[in-house]
């Protein structure tokens, strides 16, 4: 492999010849083998991309970097944006907790990607554009990583989680539409209880998503919060007075969010907790969607020994010894991703709380567990959605039979005889293994005319069945 | 003990004769010796007080009850609101899942209380009230539990946690603004890092509070959506038309809180993705607690060999083996506290994440560990307030010490040399264990009268150092 | 209330008069008014019942401490370990960091109950025994706390943890064995499966506590080495040289526990590495009993519309309004404590994680979250065998539909078909709604005579099966 | 893309024509587009790879298998082993939770692969070898996959985990005796306290260590037990009688390690309490370095506004800003890692306790997480070890100044004077700024020459010490 000496303040250090960047990565990628390589999410680099471009041009607004430079900068950005140079970003989530080291891979790949673009050879002559002195100018890695990380997260949630989350919450909703007069019954504590619709059933599902993807909304506010500004430890120092508002509207400029600096950049530094709270919510639908996703699993348990009330689509052979099986793999899928969010909650809890005077100093972490968890959430959904949720069907037979056969619904009979001799009946048809009517007669608590004038599953299930329990 | 006989449909068992409690309950006593005896959070029950009252008002305005059991069933709970009635609630935590027994417990105790305080004899003769006809009516354990889990939950972020914060945060802002003057060395990766002042330095912890606060505040209006008059599925069953909103105005009445009822009840009761939410905004604030204290704990270390840079006040002697040693116990008591609710979170988390069908049965628990969360953060910041964060002061020479000696105090240099020649003069300083002035002058990049001009601490701590960089 | 006044070095301070506890004690009240009053687990101060007395001894024993000072403190220990004095440590969990104000709270109850003991007046005279002179003799807070925290987190597990879950493990074997020979059908995925017997089934669960118990045994020799003897940073400052192994044998003599001295003392004081790990263990054993819990929960589902294949003891009424009901409440409480032990697992990960330098000032919440753990698993699987498991029964009838319904019995022709025609026959039969048998026929691939001889359900669960397969 | 027609039980497929997978696997790439691709670790596929040799010899073994195939299918397997066939296994974690779909990969690249080997063309023309009948014989993925998981976790932990962590143990052995001289001020709370030597302190984090490392040690004859044999449900249908036995012994051959069958399969299947157990041990670990690298990053801050008793490495600019910093970025890396084991703890914990009946189908996150875990913690102590650890030397002058400065030398003279009198005199000094020999002679306690005598820094940090104090 060819190699070209690159520099910087400690020394002299080989970098392949035909990658752009310079000393201090090359550092990064021999003291840090840590996992495989190039594990910083290329979201991050992509942020980063947006705000080394929108840095400049703040930059040329207050009149700190020439024009020239800035044009060139932001050229080299639209390639880091375009995917264009992801192969020269190699370093690993475990490095510098300031993500210092990512962020001069970026600066040392913009001062050389510059030096080519303009026809100079890489590793020879004098740049025109400095990695530090230009590319970094007015910035920190203590501010600008913290920014690429609000930016990337709120892309992922808006861009990715937000939208399939949606799409699986349509799906539902159709389905609970569709299903609206499947009279069914209840289950609590797994047993047998009063009867509802398939619909009201699905509903719920529906209004869990609702709710979380609300709860996700409430959270992006925070994320619009750019430290970009606040330089080393959150003064602004060596940054121009008001380049932290000028820089934050080139950011939102560019991406089209409606991102705005934050308020108070020392604890922009030192600490995310925007960043907890926006994983909160995650981990809120990470929770929304196992109880979801397990009720599907279990009303499609079967086929012939389970509840078997929906059937769900089959994708693939279930076993490779059981011929036939069919199995909810989907649901495995999804419910594996939300166990993975649930930890991914623990570490930025841990690592959030760790900050540590002027600057926390496990920020590569936290944006690789929260970017794993906001990605692994929506693909998982858009899988659940298409090869599972769309293809479901209520199993109509199975569902009658059940409701005609569960005992409790002998709660229609609480505002008529009371709630003990209620009990008498069901006790006494679960005892003989008879139906409820049967009971009812047999202890001489009722007609079988008024039974079937007051036990009407379909009527227990809403607001008719409560007119008459009022009357 | 003097027992007497209460009997359910079970059939009959014995009660200690001066407790109101019946059957249920005490079967519950029996079948569940987990833990502390009365481990149930009395909040919940004093939640259950009032949740009792409005639902036989609303039994009432939709004309299901007679007025007169209305009246007795609200005297009763009016003593259970006020207290007086506590040591009839002996069951713990750990019974059913649905919170049923306590439910029970309720509506036995104030079916008996009524029963005496209409002039009855306890467990002699026909009561008037009975536990599931009367009291009971129109609800189900599984929607008064969780509506009485809100309440508690909503009243202690309300009443507690929220004013105890505030009051902290208020107290970091007196500090930050009194502080205001002194500069400081800032401190990034536990190494020596720029300047900021004191007073800024307590801004971020003032900003981490108030996002917090402002996080809990968000969560607030899913905290006031009430599952009841779902009753046993969420179809309202036996409940009257229109019951869920009657009874959520007069709880709303009744307590002074917001609440409503919630829009989808099949949700309210299945899932509590509105607690998993709200605990998760009380973690952030743990988050941001534990960031803030070890701060304050580091800043304060010392007497001689440590930070130093300011002075916790001395509440006790802090070794039973070192005289005269002073420790910064309210930060351990407030950091140990953090560390319960960040497990407390993750018991959330698995307990929301395991309703299945019609109803979660990890309620108990869940409200368990919320209130616990709750409580002690409120508490532990009231205790922190004034026996810590009231007091502290700064060390006004050991931080002019500090701010003398920092070698990061190079980065002024940055506009005026350059970011290579400015480490050139930090290593050199470092190195000869000089000061920055006489390394940068001895290597000719300046003279003395410029170093002095271009590094000023106080400059650099604020926009006009930022205005003198931009030149 | 009558008070005396009480000094330490920062002076005097106001105390109960009917109580033994001091100065230190009395500040630690005022200052730290952090949830429910004296939250410090009582087997803590059990545990320091038992140092405070082999501490005496020890220092005896080297010459350190007169006879009679050590009789007359050995005396008022036995009274702590047999309770008699628990209403004089009225301190909290959310102390200081290090439990110096329970160590102190100790100290301060043996001198002024000696003091009593002796025939002298609280309060009034000089005392005897000098709390930190005499009864804290050759020890620190810093040893003696997590002294007291292996004390009696070794006395939890062994003598209250380990025999609980022994005793439920012992009745899931004798089901096992009882239910050796009821042939069940299978499910993996939630799917039908091939066949087991409910026996084998059990005797699952049988090995997870078989194993969850040997890796509690195996965490064992860690919490039984002691810290004592490092006194204040780990190098036995002040205390006789061998005090630590001396100090050790006592303990072990006055417990029946085979302590010993820590090796390190450095990391006994700094670390609670032990501790976590041994949670890690009960950690463990709460993810086996969910397992099992929710597959006992789940094979008592129904009565009617769910598994239903065994059927568990009926308690209590299951509902308040719905009669008749009956849920599996134990398992409910069960798998809420698992919820309340993972998140525990949580707290002592993170205080566990955050000590420094020469001590972890985290020990008060983590001895509390593991005892906690501890205590409410042993409490829960003896709730759970007595109520649950002991009474729990095969229903045969329903086992026996489930079993002849299964299309797996399928697997069995795999060797004789092949997997893809097996798999045909599984298909046909789902897709008709017919017997395998029927499907297997009809598509020609064995006659009625060769499906009754290689589809038997009994041989398919063990090794005839095998036997029959390797033809 | 060339493309060929797969088939399984479903029907075709298209499947690149380059690519040795079948037809399900073709339809896990479709059904699961969740997260990056071929996200299935490596590992688990290298571990497939020994254990379908193995399976394979066995099967030969037992007659059920011709030598010729097994030949075959060992061949291929080889190259598994090698990694030459690693573009062949293209599928993700988030697939089903049995992770069947990475068992069938293997089965149908080892049926191409060796259709191939004997000459055939891929797609073209009756395999010899059948994915189902031949590769799968006597197994399941019920037990193949939990089969692979322990081969690979054990593999990890063996490999590189414990090695990398006794190397670095190792290393701050050799810093301990190099440093054991070294009398330094200890610190507790943060605060001041007696004094201590570096190599005593260093001995706490070798003990950590060491200890972690024995943990870690007892949770292998866990994981050393293999499902294999256990097939569908644990029963071992279809697999020979004895086959178990055989197989583990095959694998354990082909490995090296001590592999034996599982006693229960049905607990191995249903349940991965073992792996649980043994994350647990990583996070213990993870808790003790966590303790250990941050103590080493504070005895590192300053340079001279820190704590600054030892100089860590400087392997690269610690800043993008700020000219001449110098950061602990190993400690960093290794910290984050930590936080990350955390979370996979919560994740293995969440995922643990979720199987049912037959059944866990949380596998493939289960070993992802485990493996990450494993992996990151023995890059990362290794390089921790390389850049950090090897190089660190102490600061004499800075301890030196420190120890002499320390008012918690005061101690020593608890014996002498008593603990009130020695509080005395630290509160003197304390408030005067002076020296804790002037005060104590000012106050007349003693004479220069018995605090000379008494009060030995060295002395104090070891048994003379201890012996003085005893006189």
């Amino acid at each position: 492999m060819k190699e070209r000496l690159e520099k910087d303040t400690m020394g002299e250090v080989a970098v392949s010849a035909d990658r752009y960047w310079g000393a201090q990565t090359q550092r990064s990628i021999q003291n840090f083998p840590i996992g495989p390589a190039g594990s910083m999410p290329i979201e991050v680099i992509r942020a980063f991309g947006f705000l080394k471009k929108a840095a400049a041009l703040a930059n040329v607004d207050h009149g700190v970097l020439p024009r020239e430079k800035s044009t060139l900068i932001a050229a080299v950005c639209d390639e880091i944006i375009a995917g264009k140079l992801d192969d020269h970003f190699p370093l690993v989530v475990w490095q510098t907790g300031s993500g210092t080291q990512s962020n001069m891979n970026c600066n040392e790949v913009i001062a050389n990607r510059a030096h080519v673009m303009r026809g100079g050879e890489l590793g020879v002559g004098e740049r025109f554009i400095h990695p530090n002195d230009d590319v970094n100018k007015s910035q920190s890695s203590n501010d600008t990583f913290p920014t690429a990380m609000h930016i990337a997260a709120y892309h992922a949630l808006v861009g990715r989680t937000i939208p399939a989350v949606t799409k699986l919450k349509e799906t539902l909703a159709e389905k609970s539409a569709a299903m609206a007069d499947i009279v069914k019954i209840g289950r609590t504590h797994w047993m047998d209880a009063t009867p509802l619709t398939l619909g009201q059933e699905f509903s719920g599902y529906v209004a869990q998503l609702e709710t979380s993807l609300a709860a996700l909304a409430r959270t992006l506010p925070s994320l619009a919060e750019l430290a970009l500004g606040g330089t080393a430890v959150g003064t602004g120092l060596n940054a121009p007075r008001g380049y932290d508002m000028t820089v934050a509207e080139h950011i939102a400029d560019l991406t089209g969010y409606p991102f705005v600096t934050a308020p108070n950049k020392f604890a922009a530094l030192a600490a995310h907790d925007g960043l907890v709270e926006a994983h909160g919510a995650l981990k809120r639908l990470a929770v929304a969607l196992t109880k979801i996703a397990n009720d599907l699993r279990l009303l499609g348990s079967g086929p012939r020994c389970g509840i078997g009330e929906i059937n769900l689509p089959a994708n693939e052979p279930g076993s490779s010894i059981m011929p036939g099986k069919v199995n909810p793999t989907q649901v495995e899928a999804l419910t594996m991703v939300c166990a993975r969010v649930m930890g991914n909650d623990t570490t930025l809890t841990f690592a959030g709380a760790s900050g540590q005077f002027e600057l926390n100093v496990y920020k590569p972490v936290m944006i690789d567990a929260f970017l794993q968890s906001a990605h692994l959430l929506a693909d998982a959904c858009l899988a659940f959605n298409d090869h599972c949720a769309v293809g479901l069907e209520p199993n109509r037979p199975r569902i009658a039979a059940h409701l005609q056969n569960s005992l409790m619904l002998v709660t229609a009979l609480n505002p008529h005889l009371g709630y003990e001799k209620a009990a008498q009946v069901a006790k006494k048809a679960h005892a003989e293994d008879s139906t409820l009517k049967e009971a009812a007669v047999a202890l001489g608590f009722l007609t079988t005319e008024q039974f079937d004038a007051w036990v009407d599953p379909a009527e227990m299930t809403g607001p008719l069945a409560a007119k008459s329990s009022a009357d």
